[in-house]
């Protein structure tokens, strides 16, 4: 296991982290719908250019799984994450093609500790997938958990569960 | 390529569909996670166990692809589909386990047709998946694009366009 360098303090708002590319290539592609998105312009080259995307392109979740691929060895891996509760505004823009080179961005946009567990904060972050060309293929936007550095003192605990039972 | 069956009139507001289950092993939520979210909890038996997980466990997006392959062999492979746009709410409830029988039920919530494009209606579905002991373990919701059997008239085409303009 590897050290780990960012908790949940260390997860600001405002930060913008580039979080690396993968090219993918039709092989890759194929292999993917093969086993979990069998349409036939995932699937097949000459489907592909009959279809409306006029080409062989990706699953749009083999793309979320490439931005997962990215944020895992790029930051997760060297981090205290204790999981995700989920996605939302997940968005396939554009056609992924043989052949493309993908660079993922994430934005952490929001962040507050986990009223429940005085060990846990929420990050709220939002991904940009870009082509090789800049144009946006892929947007999505979730809530990640993370280990905090210093766990909340009982004062701070109590005013947490204060403002939750206002809710 | 095979028969077409379902067109965007075929796609009703309150349908139900059973889209069929499926059982998945360590071997390949290992070999997932190792190409797609090499996190140790989703790599490892190990450390599977020492995480707040309890076990070695399925990579969300592993979940999500296993939901697609569901969705286009006992629906969209016989359907005019046209692509998704996206997807909201996507939510990981609960965690899949090695041997889990996960079970997928779609519920179509709305129907429209598309404005800019005569041939083309949209539809809002929720997917729901249920592990064996019925418990859920993945939301989710989205458009889907589908060929309408019977094109928009002129008429109501000049309908449609009305409304967008007033939005």
């Amino acid at each position: 296991m590897s050290l780990i360098k960012y908790f949940w303090e260390d997860l600001q708002p405002g930060a913008v982290r580039d979080l690396g590319e993968i090219t993918v290539s039709a092989e890759e592609m194929k292999d993917f719908a093969e086993q979990f998105d069998p349409q036939p312009f995932h699937t097949d080259e000459g489907a592909g250019r009959r279809s409306i995307f006029g080409s062989l392109c990706a699953s749009g979740w083999h793309t979320c799984a490439l931005a997962m691929k990215l944020t895992v060895e790029n930051f997760l891996n060297e981090s205290a994450s204790m999981g995700s509760p989920g996605v939302e505004n997940l968005r396939w823009l554009k056609p992924v093609y043989p052949g493309d080179t993908l660079r993922l961005q994430q934005t952490i946009v929001e962040s507050r500790p986990l009223r429940t567990r005085t060990d846990t904060g929420l990050v709220r972050s939002v991904w940009d997938m870009f082509n090789q060309n800049g144009e946006k293929v892929l947007h999505m936007e979730g809530y990640g958990m993370f280990r905090r550095r210093h766990p909340a003192s009982p004062e701070e605990a109590a005013l947490l569960m204060a403002d939750k039972a206002k809710e």
